[in-house]
């Protein structure tokens, strides 16, 4: 399991290239639910989701053997951008899976960052055979989307930059797809606020790693059907489950409804563009599914990657 | 004229109550002008918009038989909700003149602030003449959105914020409407960064100040027909072209499809949401209408009220 100084370690490596990003506020979501609320917004960040974080961190870790082999990624959403921009960044070759349902947005994006996309079936076993067989044939370095330490521990670096900036915090609030964002966040609280809560936030389709954290055991679901793509993952990794017995307090969920009402009052009230996965841990603390009050507690908005069939859906 | 003095005792006085907003940045927005840009998310300000910082420096600085009196704005934007916030902080009585086809989203938002709202006529004269009414028959403060140095003094903490990020700056692009924001900023950034150029920004249509800087005299225009709702000022005020007769190195205009087109770029690329007034300043530096190349340049957002039916209109 990782420490929280391989979260220090990580933070050394990908300061030159992350954004630190900024804690935003609004008396009015304060009011609403009557804590001092903090957004960490990491939809502010490069490639516009947290995801650089911890792929810069797997890849520069490679060896110079790996690295002029080059890596290969498979994923839908921001791990896609993630990898392709690191992997460029630091120079190296970088081929990404994706479904071929990905939006062409999304596809040309990873493109832009030069890396090489690949398209597969729609299922998550199709994108991992070719992902694997990709990594047999030519010798490529697989880059795993969360269960890996070094990606872990990459994501752990929003959390320390948050402790940079309060210095004392009641809870903190985190989404939960496979686990890579809350396992790094997770050590980081609570080495830097004794006593701190962390929760972990799924929608209520998408309640696997509830379910797993609660039965003591790793549940697997179908795919859900959620508004909140990032939450589509059908079970946390090994890595993360082991982090979240150990430094997380609870995991709670909220709905769709919430979720679109959450991305609406982010756009209209404090001007930032939340994806839907984004909005998931905000919405917990807005709606206040734990009953808090006149808590500090802060949220992470993991990413800022909509559609414009999205605004148009919520602006319809 | 205020001087860098009068901005720091400003600051001093709004720290307890402004946000300091993040400088964001884009690689993409880099790349695409050549140049290293740094934007200031005054849309992340509270009450959307800048002109808290003025409204409340303003008025804090009123005599306590002043405060008593209570004081009264007319507006038909986010000045209105800045002085009525700024009030509502100090204990202040607003009354608040806005034009009777104002959005009923910021009568209500400026209401929410506990201001009194009072309709007039939709032309600026009718404005000024109920709101002096109200001055002379209640004994309320007029306070100006524009044309009076503790506005213009607030208005420019925010470029004393960029000063302590930022410890070289080559160019300073401002949206002008009235000239209060790039009064003070203009004050501000001439004292923070020897040798930088301030660069006012209009939209073709509004481009008033343009021409009376160039002119050397205040020309007035009729109600210019722009998508930028802060641009729609006729005049600028006399101690707002002062400074800028001293300060200002030029003014340059973006169309508005150039707005429109920098407001989508920073919704889905940079994740924030700009009114179009707060778009003017960002598409200057983007379309690069000074064929800058290699500078680090500083460009101002303004604010982020914009309607549904604007998002509407752009993701039609």
């Amino acid at each position: 399991m990782i420490t929280f100084d391989d979260i220090l370690a990580a933070e050394r490596v990908v300061r030159p290239v992350v954004h630190r990003t900024p804690l935003l506020s609004s008396s009015t979501f304060n009011a609403y639910c009557g804590n001092r609320v903090f957004l960490k917004a990491e939809n502010l960040q490069r490639i516009g989701a947290f995801k650089i974080r911890g792929a810069y961190n797997k890849i520069a870790s490679l060896s110079p053997e790996e690295r002029q082999r080059g890596i290969v990624a498979h994923s839908s959403g921001n791990h896609a951008q993630g990898a392709a921009l690191a992997a460029k960044l630091l120079g190296v070759r970088a081929v990404v899976i994706m479904p071929k349902n990905s939006p062409a947005v999304k596809a040309d994006a990873t493109r832009g960052y030069g890396a090489e996309v690949v398209f597969c079936e729609n299922s998550l076993d199709d994108r991992e055979r070719v992902a694997k067989r990709y990594a047999d044939e030519q010798g490529l370095v697989p880059v795993h989307p969360f269960n890996d330490d070094k990606i872990i521990a990459g994501q752990g670096t929003a959390t320390l930059e948050v402790g940079d900036e309060l210095k004392t915090l009641d809870y903190l609030f985190v989404p939960v797809g496979g686990g890579g964002l809350i396992g790094g966040s997770a050590v980081a609280a609570k080495h830097l606020w004794p006593g701190v809560k962390v929760i972990g936030v799924e929608t209520e389709p998408a309640n696997d790693a509830q379910r797993s954290l609660r039965g003591g055991s790793i549940v697997r679901i179908d795919p859900p059907d959620t508004i909140a793509d990032g939450m589509r993952t059908q079970a946390v990794g090994t890595r993360n489950f082991e982090i979240m017995q150990k430094h997380v307090d609870d995991i709670v969920t909220v709905t769709d409804a919430q979720v679109l009402e959450m991305m609406r009052f982010l756009f209209e009230r404090m001007k930032t563009v939340a994806e839907p996965t984004g909005a998931v841990a905000p919405a917990a603390v807005y709606h206040n599914v734990l009953g808090l009050s006149d808590k500090t507690v802060c949220a992470i908005i993991s990413g800022g990657n909509v559609e414009a069939e999205m605004i148009r859906r919520i602006y319809a």
